[in-house]
């Protein structure tokens, strides 16, 4: 095997890791298992198992109805404020926690759409790209039918992913609101989101970015971009957990002009006073509707607390060279088993997984994770590998691509 | 002291409630605090911690991705199957957990509106109560001004409640749902759910249900009431945590017709392919939108369990008692001070809280709180005391109603 490969290699990078101490503090990182499903589900922090148990006893159980008014109430925005500092490049008072991406989405395409209608009859269009997130096709579909609309699809090249060339040519007077995934959940392709939401502003649209697969992974400029909304979800790269909340940025200078339809206690300008009507709060809360689960935002909050810690652009670069690895170990490990990288091999044009394709890779999948090497499978052909880049290592990621060339050879 | 308000007689009813061991299950119930506020958050079970603790290091931390093919997949509607049985008498595959009360009410009454208004474009009017619980009411007026309907507001009584003759008086050949609470959450009244169904069949409108007040406290019999949809949380009697999930029952007859505006890939009639279109579940999962949280559904497991081991049937029982229990200590100890029991005192109309009147009642809540006696205050003058069934004691209710009475004689 040559050094490019070789253990010593992997074992020398993880020594020259400056973020490798804290590996340590996931569940399991130390076990034999590969994980390369952390674009999936995160593993969690050992901190977080503990704060939940005395989440329960203490402030559940210790302060009970209380605890809404000591800090809890709060807790969409303060979290959202720490996320969006930490991970969004997001000032203060635009960024909420709480409901799932799905229902965060309507609610902004709605606000989006419902506006630029309002004030243009004639801006009837959602833009979004034939390639993005099902979700993101669902709601936009689903929203373009129940308000007469029309969706515009912007047809990509898989591997390419979204242009701004692409964008330009999709937009114009009758552009709403353009739905777009920053990092390309199947390519793993980063967009260049401060190119494209340019070129959204001069056709008078507004650019809504799916935020999913680069949250907590790759560095997010959302004040620096001019974008005007954003969603995401918490449990991939941010370790919240199976279904952890997701959050939802909304541009300072857009706040009052938006208004979402789920009309709720939580969004309403007075909360407490359960008065007759319902009017919108002031700021980013009228963006919530209904109660968010509490005990769902704890891991979230040490993984933030961790994130914060080591610093988004150490974790890019960490990322970056894990990504980098995966695609060196491709060419050289599984090329000749006809194996391709289907990610760009332009780092800076890459997010934090690296997909792989080969005829073969859905029954790759299976046998892999009955081996305790657990990437995950996307058609067509795709093996995803998702590479956390607080929780794995350079030798993990090296064992695992050793693991598909075996099950490859098996296979032939 | 008579023998009523004696010390005696609260050990006695203690000493002979068959309900009495599961108490000390719950976090906190043996300390000093008297909670009066389980029907706004009720307390954890002890076992919750726990559970929550090796959620995280075996479940979530062990299996990570895996456990969506390994039962996170199914919960809500596993969940759901199981809150209907030992709750809401629903038989299976009609109630799905997820989401919070607030938008699951969005996408059950635009369900329900959408399929009216297809099949008789005349029947656009939503039937709610002026007294409804706020956030039932600004859903209702959202959805009615974004789909150009109407909303019919029954006047009610605070105290009597929404009646058979009311409900009939309010529906007609306009009516295309009708959105009540089963217990009113001011004076805990309880509305004749199957005659005001049946009520609403009559005139072709279909019945939703609020039943945020009643699950966990009071039996419910949607199939035998003929419901057609029904809501509620399970953070109050049902004690899943601050911001647990909600439910949402969908009469299986209506499954097929009724589709949700919030198309995401929970609902998707198959999650994993990730097709080009959407096209929604057959069932109740339709009616799933995003990715529920796992983590904030365990402690909801729990309480089931403990329900159904205790039975709905004893649970209210011990309801009734403690909620008579608490009327007659308020005759016996407040009626001097001017205090009125805004509650019904036909034990068979009143759902597991009791609510007091006086002008100081805001005053005397404050007061109540710096003492640990923990009821809640709502608008105009009223002190709601919340008996949840199963943590709370009839020696817990007498210490905090005589609370009451020292805090109103040292403010006059």
């Amino acid at each position: 095997m040559s050094d490019l490969t070789s253990a010593a290699r992997a074992e020398s990078l993880d020594a020259a890791d400056p973020l490798r101490a804290h590996r340590h503090r996931f569940v399991g990182a130390d076990t034999g298992l590969v994980y390369f499903d952390g674009n999936s589900l995160g593993r969690p922090l050992v901190v977080s198992a503990d704060r939940l148990h005395s989440f329960v006893v203490e402030e559940w159980g210790g302060r009970l109805i209380r605890g809404w008014d000591e800090g809890w109430f709060a807790l969409p925005l303060t979290v959202g404020d720490e996320l969006g500092r930490a991970t969004l490049g997001a000032g203060p008072g635009q960024t909420v926690v709480g409901d799932s991406t799905t229902v965060l989405l309507y609610k902004l395409v709605r606000a989006a759409l419902d506006h630029q209608v309002r004030a243009d009859p004639a801006r009837r269009e959602i833009v979004v790209d034939s390639d993005n997130f099902p979700t993101d096709r669902y709601v936009v579909e689903g929203i373009a039918a129940e308000r007469g609309c029309a969706v515009r699809w912007i047809e990509v090249d898989r591997a390419a992913g979204v242009s701004v060339e692409q964008v330009r040519a999709a937009v114009g007077p009758a552009t709403a609101v353009v739905v777009l995934s920053h990092v390309a959940y199947r390519s793993g392709h980063l967009a260049d989101a401060p190119g494209i939401t340019a070129a959204v502003h001069e056709a008078g649209g507004l650019a809504l970015w799916d935020l999913c697969h680069s949250v907590g992974a790759v560095p997010v400029a959302l004040d620096e971009w001019g974008a005007d909304l954003a969603v995401g979800c918490t449990y991939k790269y941010l370790n919240g957990g199976p279904g952890s909340p997701a959050f939802a940025y909304v541009a300072e200078r857009w706040q009052a002009e938006l208004t979402q339809p789920i009309q709720g206690w939580m969004g309403h300008a007075d909360p407490f006073l359960m008065g007759p009507d319902y009017e919108p709060s002031v700021g980013i809360r009228r963006f919530l509707s209904g109660t968010p689960s509490v005990l769902a935002m704890q891991p979230l909050r040490d993984m933030l607390a961790l994130v914060d810690e080591a610093g988004m652009d150490a974790v890019r670069a960490k990322s970056v060279a894990l990504t980098s690895y995966a695609v060196e170990l491709a060419d050289a490990l599984l090329a000749d088993a006809g194996v391709r990288v289907a990610s760009p091999r332009d780092a800076g044009r890459r997010g934090g997984h690296v997909t792989l394709t080969h005829p073969s890779m859905r029954e790759v999948t299976a046998r892999l994770w009955a081996e305790d090497v657990i990437p995950d499978y996307r058609d067509p052909e795709g093996l995803r590998i998702g590479l956390s880049p607080l929780s794995t290592s350079f030798a993990e990621t090296r064992r695992g691509l050793l693991a598909v060339r075996e099950v490859l050879a098996a296979l032939s």
